[in-house]
């Protein structure tokens, strides 16, 4: 169970975080229904829930007669800091839009689209009102922003914690179409991704480094806010599906570790190009010389950006949104399914060869 | 936002609880893909999932286009304690259990039926392998044990925290049926109960008592185990609805406060009977003798039974499982709507007006 990004112990935050004691009411303020109260204003209606909150489960509807599903946790000091190491205050906005960004791209990985969330918030009793009212603005703007408006929030549950955790299920449909799996990649298929590489990566080491917010350029500050607030392609996933794709998933845990996942699931061994990596590390080598580090491993090991990583068969034109980045190709029996660049297996790679 | 149960502080744990940190392999040890091997073998699987854990997302059948869902979360020193005061660890099995029984009574209340689980895991990394072991042997022992056995985990996530906390979403069918709100209750309906009333109350005090389960008879370790792992009657549900319930609820935050929601939502008067609610409090005496407390706050106040509060048409047949305990009147212009017991407001009740 090795953690999500940050890898490195956290800073241990008490019972009450700083952050999260200041003199502006909170939590421990105000009654469950209270806060109910003000949390539900701030979230969107969708024709798709056809029962919200209000009674023990919410109904959504189904019109296919089957439902995608799935669920993701955020927990403080593991999945985010409070306060990043360069100053930056993670607010509620960040958490919820994030929150929404990682379930509503697990169901664009099946080719599906999201109908609802069910929200789990739990939180310490200090947590100020203020940031649960951002956490909701951030889930509502997400799910809207991301392109979904016929989503929102059905139902959730509130509850007391020592730390900040959200959990999110995500109910979604695939409109008759067939899932897009894992495990259905051929040799001879094109491998492609949409949406970006490696920029989450460089927002999260520009957060960790010393370098602080006002001395970020406006690009380094965009790259910033691909962490806190990512932009999976969202229109990419149905798209992909319908265009014939043969597999599919989001990178949430970077490109060669959810790489040698697809691989395994279909038995095959991706092999990616090197130019085509390169040109994804390019526009993040401003970033890099100023943290003194190379931009390749946030291409290839940086995951939150929450990009597609798909096959499709080899001579169809690729759908919108998705470029190649190398081709499917059969297992050799002395070896097993895996992914490699250029031919070469990816762990005996080093990341010079992508260097300048 | 006030706590469940327990309501006092919470001895604090260290971020390695002693009782988790014993000579045992730990969840520290194993990446996440050993974690997974060990845990699915122990899960059960239903025809409901059409596609189970592996891909980014589950898919589940809908098959009268509609789906129920609900979530939940249980919080370590929140909703459980590793150790109790009277010595009782909570097991892995216990937690997994509960996990199931809150999560398929919530669509119980409904009047539905549980198709598949979505369980997020998280817990600090000393947490022993066997604790997973054992959670993932409780949910699948409640969800079976339970009568739910069309219903299966389809999907998950696992990881880090400083406690440890279970976030379950449940999806759940109708089977074409309406659902039941808590908003249909009508003057002049019967108001009748499923399940057990403050048995898991009693064995929440007997846990945080000085009487350690050494020193409890048969009748006080099974209302012990009321708590720790609840038996929610999950086929009153969709029977209540087939048999015409005009409301229904479960009772998870106590008879009076649930109650008080039910009432709320329907606008009208939940009247208790109070020989009704005697005859729940009476068999929880020789357990509140022990501890020298009255059963009935137990009754009215307790809620992790998951017990259901419904309401029906006057003179029908009760379905199989239901007793009645009062009636609904309609709110008189000088109060609003509540909950009372044998006509006077149930805040002002004292408890003695039940003891012996």
């Amino acid at each position: 169970m090795p953690p999500k990004q940050p890898s490195e112990a956290p800073k241990q935050s008490s019972e009450a975080p700083k952050q999260l004691s200041e003199d502006c009411p909170t939590v421990a303020d105000l009654s469950e229904s209270e806060l109910l109260a003000l949390i539900f204003p701030r979230l969107n209606s969708s024709p798709s829930v056809l029962l919200g909150p209000g009674d023990d489960a919410a109904m959504v509807a189904a019109t296919d007669g089957r439902t995608l599903i799935s669920i993701d946790t955020q927990t403080q000091d593991q999945d985010f800091r409070l306060e990043w190491n360069n100053g930056y205050r993670t607010t509620g906005y960040d958490v919820g839009w994030k929150s929404a960004a990682q379930n509503l791209s697990d169901i664009n990985a099946m080719g599906g689209t999201a109908t609802s969330l069910v929200v789990s918030l739990t939180m310490p009793p200090a947590t100020p009102v203020q940031w649960v009212e951002d956490f909701a603005d951030g889930l509502t703007a997400g799910i809207i922003g991301l392109g979904v408006p016929d989503c929102s929030v059905a139902g959730g549950d509130l509850g007391r914690g020592r730390e900040i955790a959200v959990t999110v299920a995500v109910v979604g449909t695939l409109a008759g179409q067939t899932p897009v799996l894992r495990s259905g990649a051929r040799p001879g298929d094109v491998v492609a991704v949409a949406g970006t590489l490696g920029r989450a990566a460089a927002g999260l080491a520009l957060l960790e480094s010393d370098v602080t917010v006002t001395d970020l350029s406006d690009e380094q500050r965009a790259l910033l806010d691909s962490q806190c607030r990512p932009l999976p392609p969202l229109a990419a996933g149905p798209l992909a599906a319908r265009s014939g794709a043969t597999a599919m998933m989001d990178i949430s845990d970077g490109l060669l570790r959810d790489g040698g996942r697809l691989a395994a699931a279909s038995d095959v061994i991706l092999d990616f190009d090197a130019v085509a990596l390169k040109a994804h590390a390019l526009p993040l080598e401003p970033a890099a010389a100023l943290l003194g580090v190379d931009s390749m491993p946030w291409v290839l090991g940086g995951g939150e950006d929450h990009g597609l990583l798909a096959t499709f068969p080899a001579g169809i034109q690729l759908p919108q949104g998705f470029t190649a980045i190398g081709s499917v190709q059969a297992v050799v029996q002395s070896h097993g399914s895996g992914v490699r660049i250029a031919g070469q297996a990816a762990d005996t790679v080093g990341w010079d060869h992508f260097a300048d």
